[in-house]
């Protein structure tokens, strides 16, 4: 397979790196950051583009643009793995809608395009006979999208519930664990890289719920939008109310729940069991689905990484390459 | 996709009743119980098929058996959910040969010829261009066969662990939330239908260690024997040992482990902290997988039950039907 990267953050330098390292049959001919590209149709030296990036910032020539590298490389699958707009889901969408058009497979980690925009881009990805895949969307490293698709076909989805949100997870497990205050469990999660700068989406609820909506358009088709989701987040909860669950053999979760025969969508904190299988504890994720047939599964992994992100995307490609039928 | 049942106990019944009721595009074109079978290729009534049985106890014709229905019926898939026999796979072993000599595809729940002679199976199943597939036989309804195919691909697997069996794992969950001993929470878990007449498989270990054999022979392909695992049950367990484990906030599981790096292939009782994800209640299983770039993925559900199992079996023969390309 000949891709192309588009997004050198942490986690397009983890698809590069693993593709480096693990050659598992795919070759880069194209590579792009958000200020330069580079074409090279015979194949990128990976280690020599991270080596250049980490020293001078740039993976290529600066007269290159990711469009450039979208146009003309010669790929068959387009890595889509630069940072989420949750708002306009650009550049990314642009670069998609570009690759589609020529009839390239998508594989992308980034949530605003698949979020915002599910139903045109499968439907393009359809009427030019390529995948679009974005197992890297929701969860990280655990195989949910690959579940929904072969591991539970047959089932009625009824239901699906998640731990979708690691920086709340982690917080939450903090406060939990040491009675730190919910600034005090930020500020470790800052600390241990499990937060961001900004971070308003994480704790407002708003990752969550994206990735509410993508799995559930991606299991029921529906059109749900961001809006249509119950918004809490976790920011304004106390020690105490996490003490107080815990006497009761309970703690508290930022469950991400999904029910449409029961009209429910929704991102909120959650008093839950402790031997719940959704309580997991730092920064994990975790999903249930609920089906007519296998009943409950669970699936627990890391929901985030540079390394965790790049199985889901290298699994997406090898998919395409030993599954894909071309139906123009 | 034609197919035919071969086995009506309560996996053949469920599987069966799902293909009555939702009607995923297969159609039943033979059918045999140990004593009698039928064909028809044009479709059998499964619903007055099932009622026969009820009543009679006899699904078709004792003069038509099921290597009869093997052997002459029109179908692209053998559904084989006959007992269970760990010493020989029989008569299970002669179906798949047959079916396979005739490039059926095979969609299996009997875990006695996975276990047995996997090898041999996969290598006819490969020269006849035909699939071999088996995700009813380890962890019910829990796609772990799936998610280690295409779910995980490009993975590797360094170690497998988990929950087994349900019988043990009801047993250990009761002994230790009521100081129940072995002998009592056995005797409620037949009650409850979780336990059979003779435990001995389930509570030897041996059970969990075949279930560990097919996993180790699905991802390491590396010969692994039945003989070649150390195996410890739980019927020694006494509710002191349990209660000792809950003072410190662990508690008691039996636990199915693969490690071939450190020559590790064991089941065997273990201390286990509470909080851990393989620690799960009741009748469930739970199985980690560790990886180099996903790191641990667990999944939980339900082990064993009769639309449970169905589930997995309907999605191998969904996935035959959309996925296999013969490759004679």
């Amino acid at each position: 397979m000949k891709a192309a990267l588009i997004g050198l953050g942490s986690v397009g330098r983890g698809v590069a790196e693993m593709i480096a390292q693990k050659k598992p049959g795919i070759t880069l001919t194209g590579i792009a950051d958000s200020k330069s590209g580079r074409i090279c149709n015979e194949g990128i030296d990976i280690a020599a583009v991270l080596e250049t990036k980490r020293t001078s910032g740039f993976c290529g020539d600066t007269a290159i643009s990711a469009h450039d590298v979208i146009t003309n490389a010669d790929y068959d699958v387009l890595i889509e793995v630069t940072p989420t707009n949750a708002l306009t889901g650009e550049p990314a969408l642009g670069y998609i809608r570009a690759a589609l058009l020529r009839k390239k497979h998508i594989v992308t980690s980034n949530k605003g395009p698949i979020a915002l925009a599910y139903k045109e881009l499968s439907a393009l990805a359809k009427k030019n006979g390529v995948a679009l895949r974005y197992e890297a969307t929701v969860g990280g490293a655990i195989p949910i999208m690959h579940t929904l698709e072969d591991g539970l076909c047959g089932n009625e989805i009824v239901a699906v519930r998640g731990v979708l949100n690691g920086t709340c997870n982690y917080i939450l497990t903090r406060m939990a664990a040491e009675g730190l205050t919910y600034e005090q469990a930020l500020m470790e999660a800052r600390e241990m890289g499990y937060a961001e700068a900004d971070p308003t989406y994480d704790v407002k609820g708003i990752d969550a719920a994206i990735k509410l909506v993508i799995l559930a358009n991606t299991i029921w088709g529906n059109g749900t939008k961001l809006d249509d989701v119950d918004v809490t987040g976790i920011d304004l909860l106390t020690p105490d109310a996490l003490r107080l669950a815990e006497n009761g053999d309970c703690t508290i979760r930022l469950i991400a729940e999904a029910i449409p025969a029961k009209k429910i969508l929704r991102v909120s904190p959650r008093l839950i069991a402790k031997d719940h299988s959704l309580v997991i504890e730092g920064s994990l994720n975790a999903i249930t689905l609920e089906t007519d047939m296998a009943k409950e599964i669970t699936l627990i992994g890391k929901g985030a990484g540079s390394v965790e992100t790049a199985s889901a995307i290298i699994g997406d490609i090898l998919y395409i390459r030993d599954h894909y039928d071309r139906r123009a």
